[in-house]
Parts: structure tokens; C-alpha cells; sequence
């Protein structure tokens, strides 16, 4: 009973208004500890008030694993929260500043407790799986584009194709359209007179399949918002059609009836 | 009665069609103001004119506001006016060139004048307000990627990354994908190995949510579009149908009315 | 008569069909002319086979004139078949290259002939006039923007912004994304620091415009194409409902008068 | 009748899962082959094992050449199979690399053998026909520019305009609008100082025929979306009405009949 008291106190709008407001405040402090000058002035205080957010951060996860026990991981956003605060509390030595940077991951938080923000970020997360054939599609051709341009440019541009790694990122960078011209096929094809040949239908397939997604994309939004949109006032329309055709079928059924009384009289 | 008849005068298509001239008269002057040979040759002329233009500009806001009195504020559109002449009343001093480029803003009234101008950007506005939550996330990942580009970067690339502005700007820049690799990313791999793990996601991140912000934006036109049209012919069979089964359940009661009548007989 | 016989001859698909085939064999001729090694080899014959195609273009349009005398100017094609057939006519000074590499577009007089790709670009001329709203917005928005770009950065970078001309050709650049940061914008954020205040809006503005022609673009191809699709199926349903209800009507109503009738026996 | 059981043999799941599984273990020895320390380390296994995959997608077409006869080559999945493997069987000389690098196409047959990536493709496959007039015109549109452009630019700039190839290639690039200002377009106004007028139009169209493209795309994929999704519902109730409806004038004819019998007694 209590537990489910607890549960319902951190689920009620001010607590919810309360660790947002923490939340921003703590994006703040972190983004001033990217500047020199106010490290200098008050560094020890932006740090000592940064910990303070971090703590009420872990004391609401606790009293949410309190409070829902096991179920708390059922949730993906809980999952979510669980990771982002998780990584915080990680001792960061001194090599790893990059800890110490993905520290900043806390203001995602921001997104798991604004419910509009968390609908966007769904709305994102099921799109997904309907572009899954295209984007397996994409690493096909990226992972064979690789391996030929690796095998074809690798050995006289090894900056640019020397591992399948490096193919890799070239080819994503062509992708983007990003000075695939000027910076990397034009240079190629003054030691490979046809590398052409290879890049400009990579390039083809790789914008029209990137086209694809988009139209999918649109396609489906498009289909879910007609679907919500029509049954309004169409459904109304057709009940009330239907329900008037079968008062009318009722009528000269009844009065077949009546006839046939009648006409047996 | 006068203000009333004041009113009536200013939206008469007389006045309109002749601010409309004087402020692309006036565009052009702030053009040729631009060019130093037309100011040496007459610029003491072409300086005349246009405050002779902006004089026209503040009666005719004068006019308004006795005309409308405080209700003219209440229009977003007079509003925009009056911030856009008050710009040019400001005295500009030597310093400050910006204010006397402003100037130039006058020409956006021509916006404000034109209906078809003024409901195109009507249009735009009332579109913003539905991708707001897109906005917010991409504020979001914007201000997360620029604290964590400033912490890992900063160091050793203080011109792209060195504060939380320049880490803004950069990733305004890679978003937009202008030299993001060849002139950005490529630079920062040679020092920092596994920098593509940070940029080639928020690359895609951020082109994906931009992608969600065009199909929302077409998503909503064509919702809009669609009622209007489909209600057009569709209202008018549908009302027709109603009617007419309306009348035959009215004949069969009608009759069924009759019947009892002679039934009763 | 004769004259009707002429019209009738020369949109035979035979006339047509050479025609064509004469385009095209004029279309390889242009670029033969283009290479130096072919016109050592055989450049007096490619011109005079050029002479010879272009002597059949005219004569197919003398014909039609006397076909058609001034009715000819009536189809916004047949001028245009003229005009690209009378550039090849003006004699070609020594300085006018300009007019000898305008021959080409003869080529352009494939679209006129073949229907399918006359039928595309009809199809994009007729969308425009949707789009001049927006078009006109834009044109605004440069003619500020180039104004305020040339007093603002025209004395420190004249070849980018040192005339009207320049700074709407950067704009321009800006506007398509090509190279606007490393090459233009961080250059000048260099000499004045609040650059992107202008910078940064502009593209967002000029984006955003553009992605609104686009949504445009694709919500009236689909009203027609709706308009279209939807009519075929749902038409033939309605009028059958609409049939059938009216014979229900009749059905009663002239039992109703039988009934008046045997009712006044 | 062995041969219809060895077709169904080879169209069994076990089979085609099998073959997948071979599929992407060759991908992966593929990708190895590009590595120097692994073809140093393991090299004669690496190969070995390649040429048993080899073996393998050999042995599998020409059962199904067994299974089908000619019948094989009707479908264009299975020409797709047989040419791909057919390339890596032509004994690669020293100085055919190509060919070599083209046996990571082997890959590509996962999406004839994969259900869903075939459907993509096919997707992709069928949305082209209908792109064929703008196609077309883009090619219209690319020839002219690109003879145009050798003949106006090819003189002082001919590693870029040339030749009739290089034009087009450059023209290429500059639709991608990669570096077409900067990199292209400045140098050229530097020495022909009204070039803008043929870069920016060309910019224009090709642009805007690409975004047809796009649209086009979009549209179709909508109406084939709609067609599927509204024949549900709609279909359904309109049946009904139309068998309600019928059963109503069925129910007066019937009476009709009936009173005429009575009428007649």
C-alpha cells in the first residue's frame, strides 16, 4: 500500500516539475563547466552543485525501484533513465575524460519526463522498424562498396580506402554529397581514368535508396494521419446510412407481416 | 464618424496600390544606394527620396493609429510595421552601420500590404507552432552535442570547438553537411581516433529529425488541403442521400398512418 | 483545301517520326563538334550534314506556316520551335561563340515533337504559377538580404559582396549550401564576429522556403492525382446509390397514386 | 517428376537458409581478403574457403538448371544469380583487378534469395518506368548543357569542360551541387564574366526536375498506399448498402406483383 502511495507521489505533476526543473539546471552547470573563465571564478561551486543534482537523480530512480520493484526495468524510458544516471556514477580517472563527458547524456532525461518530447521520440522509434528492409539494403551496398573500393583505390589512396574501415567512412562521406568531387573522386580519377564508373552509380543508388526512406516515411505518416482523420466524420455518415436502410427494410417487413395476417383474415 | 470614414480611406485599393509603389520605389533607392558610383553621381537626390519615403511611411502610420487608436496594436501585421519605420526613425550614429543596413527591412512591408505575400507567410507561422516539439529535440541534441564537442575537441581545436558558441555554430555546419568531413571531421580523426563515433551519428540524428520535420510539415498541408477538397462534393452526395432515404421512411409512415386510418374504418 | 492537306501531312507519325530522327542525328553531330580530333578528320562534312538538318528544320516550319499562316503563333510550342530555329539563323560574328554554342539547343525541339516529354514539361510550367506566392517571398527575402549583406561585408570582401550582383550570387551559394561556412561565412565571422546573426537566419529562412515549395509541389500532385483516382471508383458507386434510391421513390409514389386512385373508386 | 521434387528441394526454407548462411560467411571471408595481416596470417585458408562458398553457389544453379531447364532463365532473379556468379568464374589475368574486386557482387545475391530485400528492389525496380519522361529529359537537358559548356568553357578550363565526358561529368557534380560555386562556377565568372548565366538556370532545372522526381515518386507510392488501405473498409460498406438497397426494391417489385395478382382476383 505504501509503495503504491510512493508510486503515485512520483508520478504526481509537481515532483514531474520539479526534476525537469533539476534537469535544466543541471544542463546549465554543465554547460558553464565548458568554460575556462567561470571554472576559474567558481568551479568548485558549480561542481559541488552539479553532484547535488546527480544526487536527486539517484534518490528518484531508488525510490522509483522502491516503489515498482522489478517492474521499473519493464519500462524502456525507466531502462533509459537507469543507463543515463548509471553512467555518471562511473569514477572517471583521469583518462577517461570521455566519461566525463558523456556526463551531459543526464539532460536526455529531459525527454523521458516531458511526455511530448517522449511521444516524438516514439514516433522516431516505430518509424524505424518499417525502413528496416532499405536500411539493410544500404549496408549491402555500403559493405560491398567498401570491400571493391578497398580492393580497386586502397592501394594508391590508402588515407581515403586503405582499410575497409577508412571505405567506409569515404563512402558515407559521398554519400552526404560532401566534396565527393572536388576532394575525393577527382584525385581518383586522375590515377583510375574509369573510377567514375564506380562512384557516380554509387552515388545514384545510394540517394535514390535514401529517397526511398524518405517517400516510406511519408507514406506511412500519411496513411496513420487519413486513417484517424476520415473515420470521424465518414463513420458517423455511414452508421447513421446503414441504421436508417434497415428502419426502411423493418417497416416493409412489418407490414409484409400485417398483409399476410390480413390476408389470411 | 471621421475615424471611422479615416479608416475606410486607408484600406481603400487606392492607398494600398499606392504604398505598395512607394515602398518598391523605395527598395530601389536603397538598392542604388549600394552602389558608390550612383551615390557620387546623385546621392544627395537619391538620399532625399528616400526620406521623402519614409516620411509617407510614418503618416501613413500616423493615419492608423488616429484611425484605430490603441486597437491598432491588436493586429500582429501593425505591429510589424510600426517596429520595422521605427527602425529607420533611429538616429544612426557613425558607429552604427547595422542600423542603417536595417533600413533596408522597410521593403518587408510590402508583405504586410500584400494579401496573397501576407497569407503565404501566415501560412508559415501557423505551421511552426506544430513542429515545436521537433524543435525543442533538436535544441536539445544541439545544446548536448555542443557540450560534449567542446569537452572533447576543445582542446585541440579551439577554432571549431573551443567554447560553447564556436561547438554550436561547427554543428550548425555539419547538420547543414557543408565540409563537414573533408573540412571538419577528417581533421579531427587525425587526432582523435574514433571522433566518427560522435559526428556520424549526430549527423544522422539530426538529418533524420529534419527529415521528420518535412514530412510533418507535408503531412499537415495535406490533411488540410484534403478536408477542404473532399468536402466539397462529398458533403453535397452525402446530404443528398440523407435526404432522400429521410423522404421514403417519411412516405412509408405516411402510409403506415393511412393504413390504420382505413384499418380503423 | 491543299492548305488543310499540308496541316494533315505534316502531323502524320511519319513527318514526325523524321523529324525526330533528324534531331537526334543533328544532336550527334553538335557534340562530334566538340571534339578537335573528329573536326580535323571530317569537320567539312559534319557541318554540312549540320546545314542540311538545319535546312530541313526550317523548311518544316516554313511549311507549317503556310499551313497554318498566323494560327501558327497560336501554340506557345510552334514559337518556340521558331525562336530556337531562328537562333541558328543569325550569322555568327567572329565574338559570338555565344550564338554558335546556342545551335544546340535545337536539341530542345525533341520536347516539342515528342508528346510524352512535352506532356513533363507542361506539367512542371503549369505547377509555377502555384509556386509564384512563395517565389515572390524569396525574391524579397534576397533583395534584403543582398542589400544588407553588400553594406555590411561589401568594403571587407568585395569579390563576395562588393556589388548587388555578387552579393546575390553568394547568397545564392548560401542559399544551396555549397561551401558556406569554411568558405564564406567563417571568413567573414573572421572581420565581423556577429556575421551569423545574419548568416545563420538567412539559410534558415531560405531552407525553410524552399522545403515549403517542395510541400506545395507534392500536395497539389496528389489533390490531382486524388482528384483523379478517386473519381473513377467512387463515382460509378454513388451514382448507382443515387439511381437506386430514386427508383424507390418513384415505386412508392406511384403506388401511392394507384392507391389514391382505387381509394376514388 | 525428380526434377519437380528437386525444385521443391531447392525452394525449401532449410535449403534457402542454408544458402543465405553461405552467403554471408563468403561476404565475410570477402571483407577479409582486404585486410593485408589477415591474407598474411591466413591467406591459403581464407582462399580455400572462398572457393568452396564458389563451389557451393555453383553447384546450387546448376541443380536449379537441372530442376527448371530453360524455364530458369525466365525469371530475372535467377539471370541476376547466374551472371553474379558467372563473373567470379572468369579466370581474373594479372592486370583484370576489376574483376577480381567485382566478386564481392556475389553479395548481392542475399536479396534474390531474401524474400523482403527482393520485394525493395522490385519496388525500386517498378517505380522507374514511371520516372522514364523526366528521365529523359534530364538527359536532354544534360546533352545540351554539356556540348554548351565544351563549347563555351572547354578552351580555358579543360580538365573540367574539355571534353564532351568531362562536361558531363562536371555538370554532374555541379547538380549534386557539390563545391559548384567555390570549386567551379567563381574560377569560370573570373575569366567569363557572365557564366552565372548558365550555371544558375542549369542549377535551377536540374534541381527542380529532380524534386519532380521526387514528387512523382511520392505520389505514386501514395496512391498504391491508399488504393490498398481505403478498398478495405470502403469496399465493405458499400456492398452492404448497395445488397441493402436491392433487397428494398426487391421487397416492392415483390408486392407489385403481389396487388396486381390481388388487383387482378
Amino acid at each position: 500500500m505504501t509503495r503504491q502511495k510512493l508510486a503515485d507521489f512520483l508520478d504526481t505533476p509537481q515532483v514531474r516539475f520539479g526534476i525537469i526543473g533539476v534537469i535544466i539546471f543541471n544542463a546549465i552547470l554543465l554547460g558553464m563547466e565548458t568554460s575556462p573563465t567561470l571554472m576559474n571564478a567558481a568551479g568548485p561551486l558549480i561542481l559541488l552543485l552539479d553532484r547535488i543534482c546527480l544526487s536527486i537523480f539517484v534518490i528518484e530512480i531508488a525510490l522509483k525501484l522502491i516503489a515498482h520493484r522489478l517492474n521499473f526495468f519493464r519500462s524502456g524510458w525507466n531502462n533509459f533513465d537507469f543507463v543515463i544516471v548509471g553512467i555518471a556514477l562511473i569514477p572517471a580517472g583521469q583518462g577517461l575524460s570521455v566519461l566525463r563527458a558523456l556526463r551531459i547524456l543526464r539532460v536526455l532525461r529531459v525527454i523521458s519526463v516531458a511526455p511530448r518530447l517522449r511521444r516524438v521520440v516514439e514516433g522516431f522509434v516505430t518509424a524505424l522498424p518499417g525502413m528496416g528492409s532499405v536500411f539493410l539494403l544500404m549496408a549491402i551496398i555500403f559493405y560491398i562498396g567498401a570491400v571493391m573500393a578497398t580492393k580497386l583505390f586502397g592501394a594508391s589512396f590508402p588515407e581515403w580506402f586503405g582499410t575497409l574501415g577508412r571505405s567506409l567512412y569515404s563512402l558515407f562521406q559521398i554519400m552526404t554529397l560532401e566534396s565527393w568531387s572536388m576532394g575525393i573522386v577527382r584525385p581518383v580519377l586522375e590515377v583510375y581514368q574509369y573510377a567514375w564508373v564506380f562512384f557516380v552509380p554509387f552515388i545514384m543508388m545510394t540517394t535514390f535508396a535514401v529517397v526511398n526512406l524518405l517517400v516510406g516515411l511519408i507514406v506511412n505518416s500519411m496513411q496513420d494521419a487519413h486513417a484517424e482523420e476520415s473515420n470521424a466524420a465518414t463513420d458517423a455518415y455511414r452508421d447513421e446510412v446503414l441504421a436508417r436502410l434497415e428502419m426502411i427494410e423493418k417497416h416493409l417487413q412489418e407490414r409484409d407481416g400485417e398483409r399476410q395476417r390480413t390476408g389470411s383474415d
